[in-house]
């Protein structure tokens, strides 16, 4: 995801090119709303999806943005997801739940689901949510940040199709698991953390490919195992867990736990069951979300919580740095600052996407 | 941990030769527990850190096993670990707890807050203890599995001193966090990962420099700050974190997480606070722990859970492998072996390393 951020950096300096239109918040958020509800998504759940898409927008994760928004109408239209879904906990305990998605829109789940954590967490000093029978959830952040706003720490996982394979396999046996955390502050941006457990994620491979750069090693493997350096080889093949090569075995093992948690343990589909769909597949792909809350308030004094991670903070950026290295910058504080600015001077988006987004509204 | 069990794989084909004997189980465990309570240390609370111990051993995690016996007695005669120290909750939520170690050994307070964990998970469906005024723990996939033996999926992680770099620095600035999780199943091994946050642990750049191997990139920079595959420099600098060059922001926000987690949230002493100390130095390090459990049996059926992480696991066995690589292992599947292996047949241990147990057991 950072990357991915750091790859779109020049988006806020070209936006007086014809291709981009520069849009406040507000205004993106209402003409996803219409699309969504246009395509029968009640009024609520229509306002909630648009939120998280046009967030992670803001943050820079533009493959989790607004570029989302017509997969999933098509999703809902090829009748693969329920527009009218109403998540709901069918299952609890005092710090838990357990909810069925419905096979709504990801984003409206997941934002269901921490919702419940958060309660429980507020109650019981730690919550977490399970939910399956829902779709893709877009930036994980979105939900973590829920959380976090509440002055909790909040951390989110979804899994999806697998496409990491395990150190000397080559098919994906686990998903990429969008992950998420973030933990609240007194005055620093707050601390955040999104990332899927490959090394890279595919969007990042799809950039490579259409600029013909090669891969860095590490990344990927090719249809038939072979590590390789070649973007479109990489994209007709896997990819490789973080840490490979020589520690692959960490993030695969993290990505198999956040697939116990959000797959098996939630009831959803999990592991190999989950393999990609095309967009007018009327089939459900039923994934499954695992959502944390943890109340700092149950442990100590909130303020000072929030001070010491401040204090963690500012230590990571005054970090001596490498040869050549301008700065260090703290996790989530370049996303922060991108979103103050989407917030003041609005996100420049490609006129191509709001064109289709419109007619997704209009049609 | 995994890396350094494969690298000591020869041991137990050469307990035949001087250098080695090959012990039970419960002979070592005997023996530890008389070196501390030789060193001050109750019988219940010796018990209990010489078990962890062995078991880090029989798992084939050496460098958590019985070689840290020694420097654990050595740090109770500085006086910087309390021998007599009887870990207690000293607040709590209705599932989380937070604990004060009373600087006891790392492996009692850890045992004695993942109990608590436990009997939280089991009332609450989810439960956190986090421990301040702690030590060095031992290998994290002992606590992790004490939730796992019940049929709870644990999770255990700690900090420890900043050895860390961000991505672009060139001091330390966040622990190398032991951590592990461990999964409950029907008929295979449990599914369990221990790693720290960084690409590889201190202790193999030690087996590289000793056996003049270069170490890999991505692991190490020199005391300048530059990537180094010269296993000495990289001794005498800082590990590189997990995802190394190009996605070390992963590994290095992660280990931030755990550094939240054990030390903001639990009030131990956290982040750059956390210096190495010498083992003769009285004063106390301050580490914090953090221990969480989760009840399958609040989700749904536990026997149908543990079923469907069977099937991960056979999954993850029968990927088809890359070109030249025999098979692919399950997170655990080695390990488990080992352990199996240890209990029927016991361990080869360093006849130097028997010797000085023993003389603390003696002395």
């Amino acid at each position: 995801m950072v990357a991915s951020a750091a790859m779109s950096a020049s988006a806020s300096t070209v936006s007086s090119e014809p291709e981009w239109r520069r849009c406040s918040l507000e205004e993106l958020r209402a003409l996803a709303a219409a699309a969504l509800r246009h395509a029968g998504v009640p009024e609520t759940a229509a306002a909630i999806v648009a939120s998280a898409l046009v967030e992670a927008e803001a943050r820079g994760i533009e493959s989790h943005g607004l570029r989302l928004l017509p997969s999933y109408v098509a999703r809902i239209k090829a009748g693969g997801v329920n527009a009218a879904a109403e998540p709901r906990v069918v299952r609890e305990g005092p710090a838990v739940a357990l909810m069925d998605g419905q096979n709504g829109l990801g984003p409206l789940v997941a934002t269901r689901a921490m919702e419940v954590a958060i309660a429980k967490a507020r109650a019981a000093g730690i919550g977490a949510c399970a939910a399956f029978h829902s779709n893709h959830y877009g930036a994980a952040c979105c939900y973590a940040l829920l959380a976090c706003r509440q002055g909790l720490i909040g951390l989110a996982t979804t899994n999806s199709v697998a496409a990491v394979v395990p150190p000397g396999g080559r098919e994906g046996r686990v998903g990429n698991t969008a992950t998420a955390y973030a933990v609240p502050t007194e005055k620093e941006p707050p601390l955040v953390l999104d990332i899927s457990m490959s090394t890279a994620a595919r969007s990042r491979f799809l950039l490579h490919a259409e600029r013909g750069l090669p891969l860095p090693e590490g990344w990927a493997i090719d249809a038939e195992g072979r590590p390789t350096t070649d973007a479109r080889a990489g994209l007709g093949g896997y990819l490789l867990p973080l840490g490979s090569p020589t520690a692959g075995h960490k993030g695969f093992g993290l990505a198999m736990l956040m697939d116990v948690l959000a797959g098996a343990l939630s009831g959803a589909r999990f592991g190999i069951e989950l393999q990609r769909l095309a967009e007018d597949d009327p089939r459900a792909i039923g994934l499954g979300h695992f959502l944390l809350a943890i109340d700092p308030a149950w442990f100590g004094d909130p303020g000072e919580f929030r001070r010491k991670i401040d204090r963690m903070i500012r230590d990571v950026r005054a970090t001596p740095t490498q040869p050549g290295v301008a700065r260090v910058y703290a996790p989530g504080e370049r996303s922060h600052a991108r979103w103050l600015e989407a917030q003041a001077a609005g996100i420049a988006v490609p006129r191509s996407l709001l064109a289709r987004i419109t007619q997704l509204a209009a049609a």
